[in-house]
C-alpha cells in the first residue's frame, strides 16, 4: 500500500540548528554511537553543514515519481531523505527537482542512490549526500510512499527525524531523542576543547586520559 | 589481429562544441536514455566539461604501448577512449602522455582503467575521467587496437562517435545521430527553463507535470 | 603479544624531503615499481605532498587504543602508518589526535581504515591518507603493536621506512634503498623534463622512444 | 544503553513453518516486495530453506560478546540474527556457537558479518545467511543488546519478527503480518501452479498475461 | 525507440555444440583473448557447461517486461541474453520464465542482473549466469527492445551470436567467427593434450615451451 | 630485479600435516589472530583442507610467465602462493599448470588473481584458492621473482612459511612459529572438544565461561 503521511511532528529549528553546529561525529558520540548511514554516503561538494526535519521517501528503482509526490510535504527546515526498494544507481534528482525544493526551504537531500546536476546543484549551493552521482534518467511509474519510516543507507528514518550531515557522514537522531542528544552533544564539545589545548601544548592522550596502567595490566610491553 | 585505423569519420566541432553545452544529463535523456558510461568513471578534477570525437584504443591489462600509438591518430578535437581488455586499475597516462595530446590539440581523456600525475594533469587543465587513480606503472608489450569499436565502462564506442563529459559522467552519441542529439537536446532545455522558472516561484511539479490523477488512478492515498 | 619498540632507524630528512619533491609515481617508477598502496588509499583533502619516516601502528578493528600509544613514539618529520588486523572502515581519528601528533612535528597519517574531522583536518593542513572517511567512533579495549612490521593497504611497511604520499598514492620506500631510490628518482626526472619538452613541441613517443620498428615486428598493421 | 529484553512475542510455529514451504521469493511479492535484505546475504551452505522468529542481536564491529548473551533468549523455532554497529567481516560465530543454539532448538542465523566453521556448520546442518566467511577471531569486549529493533542488510528487524530464508535470500515478515502474508503466499502459489501447467504446454506468458495490447499501446514496434 | 526484431541469423547448431565442448577458456584463446564478460558473471549452480544463439534483451532497471516479450522470440537452441540499461541487482527471473523458455528448446539464460527461485532452476536443470542472486521482484511498465545489438557484462552481443558458457565464465563469439573460433579451439585442445601428456611425466614447461633463453635474456637471475 | 630463490628452508611434513588438520579458525586463534588473508580469497572448490610449504612468486599484472619459472622450484608438501604486483582478475592458472605442479607432489595454489578450467581443477582433486575465476588469458612478458617475500591478500608470506587452507580461508604459519602454532592448536582443540561436549548439553557459554558478572560490571542490564 502506498501513502503519504502529511501531518509529521518535527524538532523546533533552534535544536535542528544546534546539532548542525555540533557537527556528525560529536552527535554520533552523544547518541551512543547509533544512528550513523554506511561510509559510502558522500557529500557530492565540499563543505557543507547542515541539519534539517526530515520527510522521508521510499521509491522504486530508477523511479522518481515518489520525490514529486513528497516536495509537497516538505517546509522550511526540512531535508528529504531517500531510499529505493532495492540497490540503484540512476540519477533520481537534479537541479528541478533541487530548485523546487530551495523554494519550499529544504535544507538539502540525502539519497541511497544517485544524483546528477552536480555541478548546478553546487553553484546553487544545495547541499547533497548520496551514494552515486549519474546522469543516468529514471521513470516515473510506480508507486512509493512518503513519511513512512525507511532504511536509507543502513539506518532507521522515522519522518521528523533529524537528520545532522557533513563532511563525515550523515547521521540520524530520532525525534524525541533530539533534545537530548544536543545537551549531550555541548558537555562532550565544552571537554574537547580543553583536551585541545592540552594535547596542542604536547601534553600526551596517554597521560590526559590516565591510559598507562590499563595498557600495563592489559600486558602492553615497551621494547628498546 | 591488432590494428591501426587511420582514417575515420567525424562530427563537425561546432555541433560537438553544442552537444558539450548541453550537458550529459540532457544528451543522455536526449537519447532515450542511452550511450551513458557506468557511475564509477569519475572526473580527476573538479569542473571539466567537454566534448569531442573518439579515437578508440584497446589496451592489454596494465600496458599502455597502445597509446602512445594512438596519439599519431589524433587531432584538433578529439578525446581519446580507453579500455583495456580485463579490469586494470594501473595508471596508464600521466602528464607526459598529456603534454602530447595536448599539443595534438586532443581534449581530454576517458579511460576504464587508472591514471597518474592528477595534480599536474589539473594545473594542464587536461581533462580526465576515469575509474581509478594510481601511481602503478604499465609496461609496452602487448599489441591492441586503435579505432576499432570498443567496450569502454559498458558502453559501445565506435571511432568518431562524439564523447559529452562533465561532472555526472561520460555520455558516447554515435556519429550518425550527433545532430539530431543535439536538436532534441536544446529543445529540452528550452522547456526546462520555463519550468525551472515556475518551480522557482513556488509551483509544485505535481501541478506542472499534471501528476495527480495518475498518481490516484495508481492507488495512492494521503494520510492525516 | 602486544610491544611497542622505542627505538627505530630513521632516514635523514634531508633525503625525505627530497623524495616528497619527487612525488609517488617517480618513485615507484625508480623502485622498479614496487612498494605501492593499493589505489583504494585517498588523499582526504586536495593537493597534500608530504614524506616522513613510518611510525607502524597494528591496531584492532574499531579500537583506536593503540594510536595514542603510538602518539609517544612519533618524533618531527615521522608519518604514522595504521593498518587494522581485519578490515574495518570505523573513524578511527579525528582532529583531537592530529593536534596531538601536530604538536609532535608529525607530517600525515595513512590509514587503511576510516577518519573524521576530514573538514577540521583539512582546516589544520593536516594530510591524511585513508581507505575511508566515516564519523564513526572506535573503541579503547584490544591491544595491538607499536613499531613492528605491518601489512598497510596491500604493502609491506617496516617501522623507519620512508613514506612517500600525494594524490596518486602512497609509496613506501624500505630505509635502506631511500638513498638509491632518490638518486634513480632524480635521474628519471631529469630525464622526463627533456621528454615533456619534445612532446610539447609535437615530437611523438612513437619517435622520441623509437617505438615503430617493436611493434611492426610485433605484427601491428595500419589501415586506411 | 545495552539492554537485553527476555519477554517477546513469537508467531505460532505452524504459521512460521507453512511460510518456510513458500520461500522467500513468494513471501516477498505477497509482502508487496518489502522486507528483502540486501542479496549479499548468501547461504553458507547450499539446500538450506528455514522460518523461525528473530532474536535479534546489536553487536560492536569484531565482538561477538553478545552472541553469548544471546543464546539464553533463543528457545525452539528461533533465528538469530545479528547486525554489526558498523562493516565487519570477521567471523563472529562458528561452531561452538552453533552447538549451543542447535541444543535449544535454533534453527538458524542471519549474520551481516562474517562466520567460520563451514564445514562443521554445513556437516551439522546448521543452516547460516551471511555477508562474509572469514576465520578471523572476534573479542568479548563491548555491550551490544538483544531484542532491540535492528537493521540487518538493509531490511529493519523487530525482536519476533518472522525470517525466511532459503538459497533466494532472506525476508523479514513483521509479526503482526505473518498471518496475512502466509494467506497471500499461498494463493499466489495456486495461481502459479497454474500458470507453471500453461507455460510448460508452451502457451506464452504474452498471452496467458495479456500483454500485447499493453506493450503495443506503449508504442513496442515489431521488425522482421 | 523500442524495437523486437523477428529475424535474426543464427549459427548451425553443429557447430554451436561442439564449440560448448571446447570450452570458454579455450574459445576465447582462440578468439585472441577477446570477446570474455567480466568475471561477476558466475553459474548459478555447479557444473553446466552450454552453448546456444544468443536472442538479446535490453530492459530497464527492475523491470523484466520485455522478457517476456523475448521468449517468443526464442526457438531450439537459444540462450537469453540480458542486460540491464543501469545496473540493477532485482530478480528478473525464475522458475515460471525457465519453464517457457525450455518449452521452447532454450539452453540457459545470461543476465547481468539479478535471478530468483535458483533451487528450482537448479532441478529443472536450466542453466543460468548471472551477476546477483536475488528474491527482489520486478515491475513490468518501460518499454526495452530484442535482437539488438547489446553490452551484456563489459562484452559487445550481437543477436545470433554464439554464447559458449561454463563454469569459468561466458564467451561471446561473432557469429561470422564461430566456424573459425571452432577450428582453432580444436586445434589448440589437440595440443594441450599432447602437451598435458608430457607435463604429467614431468617434463616441465620450462622446458616444453623453450622458456630458459628468454629468461635469461630478459635478466632473470637464479641465486642459491 | 627478477630473482629466483632456488633453497628455501622448509617445515618438516608431520608438522605441516598436522597444522592442516587444526583448521584455519584454530591456528589462526593459536597465532594470537594474526597470518590471516583477507576474505575474499574462497576456495574454487567445496571441501578442501590443506597445509604445505610456501613457494612464493611475485607476477606482473595479467602476464602467467613466473609461475612456470616457480613450478621448477616446488618439491613434495609444498603450496604455491602467488599474488601479482597491482589487482587483475585474469585467468592465471588452468589444468595444465596444475598437472604439472601435481607431479611434482605440489598440495594447492592460492593465488590473489583469477584461475580457469575450474571444474577439471576439482575433478583433479586439486585445491586452489583465489580471488576470482575467469577465463581470461595471460600473456609471457614480464619478469617477477620467486621465493621472494610478498603481500598475498594483505598477509606478508616468506617463502618456506607454512600455509593451511580450508573452507574458511587461508592462514600463513611463519616458518619458525610452525612447532609453536601447533602445540597451541592442539591445546586449544582439546579443552574445545570439552566445551562442545558441555553446549551441547544445553549448558550456556555464559556460565561455562563466566561472563555474567563482566557483564553485569560492564552495565548490561535485563528487561522484561
Amino acid at each position: 500500500m502506498s501513502v503519504v503521511r502529511r501531518n509529521i511532528a518535527r524538532t523546533d529549528l533552534a535544536i535542528v540548528d544546534a546539532l548542525a553546529s555540533c557537527g556528525t561525529a560529536t552527535v554520533h558520540e552523544a547518541m551512543g554511537r547509533t544512528g550513523l548511514m554506511q561510509s559510502y554516503m558522500r557529500p557530492i561538494w565540499r563543505g557543507a553543514r547542515v541539519a534539517g526535519n526530515a520527510v522521508t521517501v521510499s521509491v522504486a528503482p530508477a523511479d522518481n515519481w515518489m520525490i514529486h509526490v513528497a516536495v509537497e510535504q516538505c517546509r522550511e527546515g526540512d531535508i528529504l531523505v531517500v531510499a529505493p526498494t532495492s540497490p540503484c544507481d540512476a540519477g533520481y534528482f537534479g537541479e528541478l527537482l533541487a530548485t523546487s525544493l530551495k523554494a519550499r526551504g529544504v535544507r538539502g537531500l540525502i539519497i541511497e542512490a544517485g544524483v546528477r546536476d552536480v555541478m548546478e546543484l553546487e553553484e546553487m549551493g544545495f547541499p547533497v549526500w548520496s551514494k552515486h552521482i549519474s546522469a543516468q534518467g529514471t521513470v516515473k511509474g510506480t508507486l512509493g510512499s512518503v513519511n513512512v519510516p525507511i532504511v536509507c543507507a543502513g539506518a532507521l528514518v522515522n519522518p521528523g527525524d533529524v537528520i545532522v550531515a557533513d563532511q563525515d557522514g550523515v547521521m540520524v537522531v530520532p525525534r524525541e531523542q533530539a533534545g537530548k542528544a544536543l545537551e549531550l552533544s555541548q558537555t562532550r564539545l565544552d571537554k574537547e576543547a580543553k583536551t585541545r589545548a592540552r594535547l596542542a601544548a604536547g601534553e600526551l592522550g596517554l597521560d590526559i586520559y590516565g591510559m598507562r596502567d590499563a595498557l600495563a595490566a592489559k600486558g602492553l610491553r615497551y621494547l628498546d
